[in-house]
């Protein structure tokens, strides 16, 4: 055995005889063990199935995941929120006029309305369409755009995504989906239309939220697929496109719902937090098992994953499945307005809603000096092979993001999106996209750095006001 | 100029200095500078859309194609052939009671009738699913089944289709779309599943023809999606899945419709056919671009680029646009009825369904002597990369199937099948699938085969009986 004792005197060997490290090993190895999260996402996917913000499902899903945590021991509070309760209704496109067609004969298209749409009328709109590819071009041809149904054009990147900027790809089109109704609007359309935001050719439309601005009209609005987008376009450019639209979405009453938190106690600094999340809405597509049933699952496999390892955090570990992360974010604004204090007692703050790829590392919403001390948890991320640290300095969460514009630093996971877009907020969002293996990743990940943070002698610094953005705004009824 | 003579005396310019090379060369240039199938295709696919035999659609592509030959110069004819009329209507499944489901709620299923299902009743069908995932299951499990709705839970080999077994790969699991019903129905079911035959992970289901056996009560047939398959199988595991499925398709009484055939006459055998071929029919729920309008669009294409080069073909070429490939074959049984003299009347018949994807070369039904005839084709084939030639001793194709079955050599392309199942028969099977330059190259392989076939100067020798199976079988209306 004496042949051992010079390995553990090299600087590498030493390093794992650190006990901080040596427990970071610890909870990455149970969690790479565990089938606790798997547990979860099925029961939010399989047996509660799509969990659209004021729905009976997204309630499900609170409740079930309450009673599963308690039954691990949790304190569990449910924080109740004030939420948009949107309903989709029938969706139906027509082409009903084009250069080419057999007198009688018309096109079926495959659409899907936008979340917070207004309805047509029961009749439905008929109208021309006419299709720009840009605001730009909106605005060159606006004179054309009285009475028609404008159809965003945009496509979306898929080579940047498959070249690690899915999130920019997504920012570029996503503009258009939110935004385009009231541009259009405000140059006389009656409808709008988008191309669907994602880069796979599977006729799926893919839904998302929208949102219509204080000075234009509200018109309808929906997302085609993006072979019938380019349909349309192809037509358009040979002469005259007329279609029936048809959408009856409806906004109820607004409803109480609730964010679901779940606290580990720290046993020295009780009072300051690390919170992981995740979001437990879900687009009424799919299942939403990669937006975001990961992200739950995740955050909620994390903490049990130390707790059951009996581990004592000297902070306080909180794990929180946000409500209507998707259409209002209204859930983070609750628990921001329940927190006026969190720049104070939130240590870091945690999301991860980028879907069920495998790890690459972490993004880091934090001061420039905090990177280097990241590198005893890099170290032990090395083994899941995800070491890469993106220091970013916008917020890195939607949900989150409430806290971090207060100067709270904030973490997310770094995942391969080269596919998320192909599913993200579409019927295909199901449990069988999500690599078990790679969940375990996920959970790996997020224990390993809750624990990390937790065990940090000093509070980490607050970021700088120029550091703080406000990409994400909540748009939330009164009570 | 001296030092080309050297040149054209070695042995591989010698070769291009033969009349008949030269002209497969001259054909095979101007197929690959022509727009004339991408045009057919978009009409096909663009404006008529969707043409399942008997809509109105189907008999649209056929007067379309006839006029836009007509306008080319060529002879055409409308043949008659009386078949099938199904139509889809309501498809709805939802997961009315499963392990772990909360109350009150349910989960809804991405399914679609298959072609030639009854309907269920009004009300739907209420009932236990029972999943099997063989033949050999159901048998074993048969005691079980009465009452039941049967899921055969078989995955398409994605993986035999990345390695050039497609064929194989939908063999294997089309059976079950085929006869499962009639299977599920002997041993009590009351209606029938089959997860979706096809690759991709979309949830797109995929229907395709099945058939009710004589010896067994018809019930109800849909395709789940890939996803929803699994998870009811996943369910079902852990106890007792309860569904509420409601089809309502109709049979309704056959129509006449038409194989569209198009002729340029033989120079000095006009008696002695070569037939190129591709369907006109599509299921109905994408545009049929790559099942089959490739297949129609690439035999009208290669006879018009061997006529606008003002070429005298020996024997007469024929284009045929069959109806109801997918759900009967019975223009292909009408045009066999007609032809009783095949054998001695068709050198040869080609036909083109397997998709859109790139050329690779061709498989021959021909007896074993003429495959090394084949050698100034494949030359040819050579300078578009499509010169494998793979014998085969069965019917290459469902409609020239029946002429094969007299003995006439049959050929096909062989082509990159790898993604041609994602796609198949669903929704998603629309212009963008096809690569206008991959069209081309379908076109100049149809062209170079036909011209070569038709320069034969012997006729082709029959296949012997032993070559000759029975894999298609028309089922089609009397009139």
């Amino acid at each position: 055995m004496r042949t051992l004792l010079p390995l553990l005197l090299i600087p590498g060997a030493i390093a794992w005889a650190k006990p901080g490290e040596d427990t970071l090993a610890k909870v990455r190895e149970a969690a790479l063990q565990s089938d606790f999260a798997w547990r979860q996402l099925a029961t939010l996917t399989d047996e509660i199935g799509p969990r659209l913000t004021g729905s009976a499902q997204a309630d499900a899903a609170v409740t079930r995941l309450a009673e599963a945590m308690k039954r691990e021991g949790f304190r569990v509070t449910l924080q109740p929120a004030w939420v948009p309760h949107w309903v989709r209704g029938d969706e139906r496109a027509t082409l009903v006029d084009f250069p080419g067609r057999t007198d009688g004969l018309t096109q079926r298209l495959a659409l899907t309305a936008l979340g917070g749409s207004i309805a047509t009328p029961a009749e439905g709109i008929r109208a021309d369409v006419l299709v720009v590819h840009s605001y730009d071009e909106l605005d060159a041809r606006k004179a054309d755009a009285k009475g028609k149904i404008v159809l965003f054009e945009v496509r979306f990147d898929q080579l940047a995504a498959d070249n690690g900027h899915a999130m920019e790809a997504y920012g570029a089109a996503v503009d258009y989906r939110t935004n385009g109704a009231s541009a259009a609007a405000k140059v006389g359309a009656v409808a709008e239309l988008v191309r669907s935001v994602g880069g796979a050719d599977y006729r799926l439309p893919h839904t998302g939220a929208m949102r219509y601005a204080d000075d234009a009209p509200k018109i309808p609005t929906a997302a085609l697929s993006a072979e019938d987008a380019d349909l349309v376009d192809r037509l358009a450019q040979k002469g005259r496109v007329t279609m029936q639209l048809t959408l009856t979405p409806q906004s109820l009453e607004p409803v109480q719902s609730h964010n679901l938190i779940v606290d580990l106690p720290g046993s020295e600094k009780p009072d300051e937090i690390v919170l992981l999340s995740g979001h437990l809405d879900s687009w009424d597509l799919g299942t939403g098992a990669i937006d975001d049933g990961v992200g739950v699952a995740g955050a909620l496999g994390a903490i049990q994953t130390i707790k059951a390892l009996k581990l004592k955090p000297k902070r306080t570990l909180r794990a929180v499945a946000w409500m209507n992360e998707e259409n209002g974010l209204c859930g983070a604004l609750a628990y921001a307005q329940a927190t006026p204090d969190a720049l104070r007692t939130h240590h870091a703050v945690v999301e991860s809603d980028s879907g069920a790829g495998r790890p690459l590392g972490i993004y880091a919403h934090v001061a420039p000096s905090v990177v280097a001390t990241l590198k005893p948890l890099l170290t032990a991320l090395k083994a899941i092979d995800a070491a890469i640290v993106s220091r970013r300095d916008d917020e890195v969460g939607a949900d989150v993001g409430q806290l971090e514009q207060q100067g709270v630093p904030g973490f997310a996971p770094m995942v391969d999106t080269r596919r998320y877009f192909h599913y993200h907020h579409t019927a295909a969002d199901t449990l069988d996209k999500v690599d078990p293996a790679d969940l375990k990743r996920h959970v790996a990940l997020q224990a390993m750095l809750a624990w990390w943070l937790s065990e940090q002698p000093e509070m980490l610094p607050r970021n700088a006001a120029a550091d703080v953005k406000d990409r994400f705004q909540p748009h939330c009824p009164k009570p």
